[in-house]
């Protein structure tokens, strides 16, 4: 039966090997693909399920660990997995597409991570060159 | 008791006038916005609430009707609200913080939208400057 504000997992991160991971998208969602080929970079949003949990999903502070001099912020001012909504968001370079596989770059996910949902990158839209934050985002990782 | 998978509504997209909006953030999650103020930019996702039914999320092709000369193309190659999980994302300028309501630009939902997740917008991870589509996609509006 369906059932209002569920998530659905549209496919799986299946492999991560140095900075290159694959995205099997499953059967049922392939014809959602079609013309993604159309574009150098796609939106990627995935389910943190390992964070999927009632204690980390309480979590409203973090201190970004991996960036060095990073006070304690918000959870909405991170990219930290414990968050209310477990959402991840990474914009990666789309190297190829074989039936229902994208190849991508730089996908921050584990492996066996479920994927919720693929947006072209559409750098009008998305592209914000003079953006901005504070300076401890500029150390360590991009994210 | 704690559902696995199951999305939570942070907050709520409460006026829209012209191309500012405000978001609203529940009390309960005020404290995730520590640090915010210090992002020119933020990442909202929210859940398009009106294309939550069965028929709307099995769509899974769609013509972009706002770009003019677009083709058909499968739902993960659109921004279109019609998709298995109806999650929009819109990347806007942030304007101001006051308690628990954001001042923001171009977003693009409508009142009452539900917010699911804010995140910090980080030009090193989010901006990619020689990023490239269809032709289709310079057509129009943004997304």
């Amino acid at each position: 039966m369906y059932e209002a504000g569920r998530l659905e997992f549209v496919g799986t991160v299946t492999k991560v090997e140095d900075d290159t991971s694959k995205i099997k998208i499953l059967p049922e969602y392939g014809e959602a693909l079609q013309g993604l080929r159309g574009f150098s970079h796609i939106i990627v949003l995935y389910w943190f399920h390992l964070n999927d949990n009632e204690e980390q999903r309480r979590i409203l502070k973090v201190k970004p660990r991996r960036h060095k001099g990073a006070p304690e912020v918000g959870v909405f001012a991170s990219r930290s997995p414990a968050r209310p909504n477990p959402i991840g968001l990474t914009v990666c370079e789309l190297l190829d597409i074989r039936e229902r596989t994208l190849t991508v770059m730089e996908l921050d996910a584990a492996e066996g991570t479920p994927v919720i949902d693929i947006k072209p990158y559409l750098p009008r839209a998305d592209c914000v060159r003079d953006a901005h934050g504070p300076s401890w985002t500029s150390e360590g990782p991009k994210t």
